[in-house]
């Protein structure tokens, strides 16, 4: 099928909602055959999340409070991007503020989107081993614990429904690809 | 770390943003530390993706322009429980209307959580095997294309940057997961 089937125009856009954290927009779109539709959806400076091996062949992880769904979730080191941070830099801020730990080697190893229906966000995906410890630095009211896990039992955890954050998963899939060969680490 | 150290409790919680599909609630919430916090976040009806396993052996794909990003996506067949909808009739109901495909077998494989840091999105996993193909049933205003494609293609796609829907990456990975007989279906 020709992609000029499927594209969507922008007539007009915008801002509905703009908060501390959340920014949306409320589009006016031309569709394939003409007709016209509302779009609304959430600007995002998107964010990194990160495979980080320590030297023990675990992974780090953290138990975090994700207030939007009222529970702790057993998710990877991830964060935001600062405006004009290099997503490499926000990759070596995050890991340093939440787990205390700093990488002599880095990868990165993709992108993924999580929420294609309704936000922008793009996530890059780092690998970070080589690890040493050097004391945590988190933000004011930031809450959380550090937690090692093997990518096998990280895996198992996936299955059970005890890890269910997506961002997580997608780059666990990469860990276990990387790990077991399948794929190689580019770069 | 005890959970009372990461949980957060709701002091007031108020609409923001009621849109055609997006609604946004802005909450103060009590931090572990006593402090107050604003939480923004968008209020989701729940989701299924669906892993649908031709007899030919590929999966069912789709390339569907989504505007957020302003690109064409190839993802697993998705769409938005309807209210008091059982999210295995949702399944039943989207894999008829995009694709055409009815199947005999469902199984339903876990969940995810594609958007935890302002979603309460939550995606149901399908499995469906059986597939007979009854014709598709669009609603207005939807163009996408139906695409087969093997799961070690698919998982090649991720790989080489072509599939980044997390969404889609969470599912491939069930898929590849019980397919290679590491993890057994449930139910």
């Amino acid at each position: 099928m020709d992609d000029a089937q499927l594209i969507e125009h922008t007539l007009s856009s915008e801002p509905v909602f703009d908060g501390k954290l959340l920014h949306v927009r409320r589009d006016e779109v031309r569709l394939p055959d003409g007709n016209a539709a509302v779009r609304e959806w959430v600007a995002h400076p998107g964010a990194v999340v990160i495979v980080a091996l320590l030297d023990n062949g675990r992974l780090l992880f953290e138990r975090q409070y994700r207030y939007a769904l009222h529970r702790i979730f057993l998710e990877l080191p991830a964060g935001k991007i600062d405006p004009n941070e290099h997503p490499l830099d926000t990759a070596r801020r995050e890991l340093r503020e939440e787990t205390g730990y700093q990488a002599r080697v880095w990868h990165h190893l993709g992108v993924m989107h999580p929420c294609i229906g309704y936000s922008d966000e793009k996530i890059e995906i780092f690998w970070a081993e080589g690890l040493v410890y050097v004391g945590h630095e988190r933000d004011q009211g930031e809450f959380l614990e550090v937690i090692e896990m093997r990518i096998a039992d990280a895996l198992l955890a996936v299955r059970d429904g005890e890890i269910t954050d997506a961002k997580t998963i997608t780059a666990l899939m990469w860990a276990d690809k990387i790990t077991s060969g399948c794929w190689s680490a580019p770069e």
